[in-house]
């Protein structure tokens, strides 16, 4: 596993990090473009809090974790400070989207533009020390948390007596975010939290019977036989499960990653595609036709995010199964994703594998999965001895 | 054209319309399932307002213009009803979504749930002369005109200031409603709606630059470049263009029809796949990429939509590129839609016209746009004489 370590760190740092770096920042308004066609030039300027958000996060991350390049840091900061300046309402409600400009697009309907913003700024006042920024995330993070019973607030279309379903994405996310901002919170909150993630991602969207994580369920937990209810998403549940085996080693509880890697597996097992390769995108778990019509396709993040879980399983459990899954995701990430002509990932695939989008960023594509995930595979099988460490 | 009459009447009669009276009909609830599998076994009990006011519609129109059955009536009838008890507010606003009892899902945030409650209840009215159901037809249409500045009122997550955008699809149903329900409407009150939304469609929508119609423009009629502003939806534009053809007739102007064939000719050859066939379902006029992750494939209603504009086209013009056309899309749709093995017709293709959900019915897909382009292409074809009459 270790021949891969070179592999991943070139790729990001001599590929992807200088694409970002080159085409996405908005000189004259600052923040970032997002919206970068296959050679890197931007085809549309609206700038997505999410994506926004995540650069800030990736730049001082890199910052942070690599090297302290002081082009990183100004990367992030100009990122940073549109941010502060132009997405959120005044009281960290953040906006969807805004102009070029900076003026709100999109209202602040969506929680998880108020994740990726905490992170972003979380991490940013690790970089910088500064306070103004580490009181960002935390009254941002606050604020997650008083909403999350209700995230979509008035812009919900669901009526809420009839069928008042809660989903998978805010846990999972709370799981990575709980330690990413671990630095600005009280212990007490800290446990709290972690404890009440820990336990509706194992215990309430976890299926023992099928072994399979439920996107939507019922408030009590049960199945919901209804479109929503009987979502899967592979990517997401994989994703995960990689956040759990960091709580593992955080909360050192080996077991926690051994039940990590055990939903994970079947995860990939149940969602790869057996006939063109590739991890779907949406499945229905009584195998019923779906609302999503890209349910088929092959996606970027999928595939970064399945290989981090499959290398984090194998460091910390050694299990066989993981470096045998590792090289098949491994070979089909890498013969179907990278752009060899001018360089970084494509993001959409067909269910053949063919490309379907030529962009290298856009709404949801930015600078995020993928080198964060080239960082997370290369810094976790280096720590890997001449066999790995969980033997 | 004429040796095409018979294939589509029987289809209709013997294929499309048994299908949906055995599948469809709910009778323990009332209403209609629409989510059904491709042997027509009903996968999913969830009531969609679009739909179940499209299969009102149907079978009343059925029985109003192919022949009396009790039947139709009477599948007509058990929709109604239960759209009168659950499916609004007590106001008229129509909700999206029902469960399989009629307990409200999802808020009435979509202006086209209105709509199509509209022509169910229009067209019953006809079919019975129950005063009860025109004013219901009566009541939600002018509820609508009073809601279309802003259909989405609340549940709009549109900043209103920053880029007012006004959408193609209201006015492009409206062309075809104030015809269905004029019967209904003072004589003034049908003058003012034709001439507004033939005005929006034909000259604000409409780009004579590309000689393609938007789906959204700014408030004066200006070109948007963001990712809305860019967007085509070319099965929408064509099916627009009969919509035309048919106010033409109302209004007994030939210009606006021989206008609306050259739209749809244009648009058709725009939007054709040159390498696998088939209309996209959804493209950016300036080649960006897009967001919708589904815009390389092909959709049942496009085809069967696009059918009835070339039909009319051809027997109102005489234009014998529409007729040329005709070949091309009837060869396509009826070597790719029909299921040869359970009857009725897929919905949703791939790019390369292979299956992607099995279905016959879903969340989109009911009794509507098969059985009513089935209907307009055989009667359409029927007028031609041994020339077509136009020529």
């Amino acid at each position: 596993m270790k021949q891969y370590v070179q592999q991943y760190r070139s790729e990001l740092l001599e590929n992807v990090v200088p694409f970002w770096e080159k085409h996405s920042p908005d000189r004259e308004f600052g923040g970032y473009f997002t919206c970068l066609d296959r050679d890197g030039r931007v085809f549309d300027t609206d700038k997505f809090i999410w994506l926004q958000g995540r650069e800030v996060w990736m730049f001082s991350s890199l910052y942070n974790r690599v090297e302290q390049r002081p082009q990183w840091l100004q990367a992030a900061l100009q990122g940073a400070e549109f941010l502060r300046k132009y997405g959120h309402d005044g009281n960290f409600n953040w906006y969807f989207s805004l102009t070029r400009e900076g003026n709100p697009l999109v209202e602040p309907y969506n929680i998880f533009s108020d994740c990726f913003a905490t992170m972003a700024f979380g991490q940013l006042f690790r970089a910088t020390g500064d306070g103004q920024y580490g009181e960002i995330a935390l009254k941002t993070f606050e604020n997650i948390l008083h909403r999350s019973g209700n995230p979509k607030g008035r812009f919900s279309k669901a009526v809420p007596a009839t069928r008042p379903l809660k989903g998978f994405s805010l846990p999972m996310i709370l799981c990575n975010l709980s330690l990413e901002i671990e630095h600005l919170l009280s212990e007490e909150r800290v446990e709290e939290t972690i404890h009440g993630v820990l336990h509706e991602v194992m215990e309430v969207f976890y299926q023992p019977e099928s072994g399979l994580i439920l996107e939507n369920v019922n408030p009590d937990g049960s199945f919901s036989d209804s479109f929503e209810g009987r979502l899967l998403n592979p990517g997401h549940a994989i994703e995960a499960m990689w956040f759990i085996m960091d709580l593992s080693v955080r909360l050192k509880r080996p077991e926690l990653a051994r039940k990590a890697v055990e939903i994970a597996l079947r995860t990939l097992e149940y969602g790869w595609d057996q006939q063109y390769g590739g991890v779907f995108y949406f499945m229905d778990v009584k195998g019923h036709p779906m609302q999503q019509l890209e349910w088929d396709q092959k996606l970027w993040w999928v595939h970064i995010e399945t290989l981090i879980t499959l290398a984090k399983g194998y460091q910390m459990t050694g299990d066989p199964a993981c470096r045998r899954w590792f090289d098949i995701v491994h070979n089909y990430t890498w013969s179907h994703f990278p752009d060899p002509e001018f360089g970084e990932w494509y993001g959409y695939l067909n269910r053949r594998g063919e490309v379907l989008l030529p962009l290298k960023g856009g709404k949801w594509k930015g600078f995020f999965h993928v080198p964060r995930g080239l960082y997370q595979v290369c810094t976790t099988l280096e720590k890997l001895g001449g066999s790995h460490e969980g033997a």
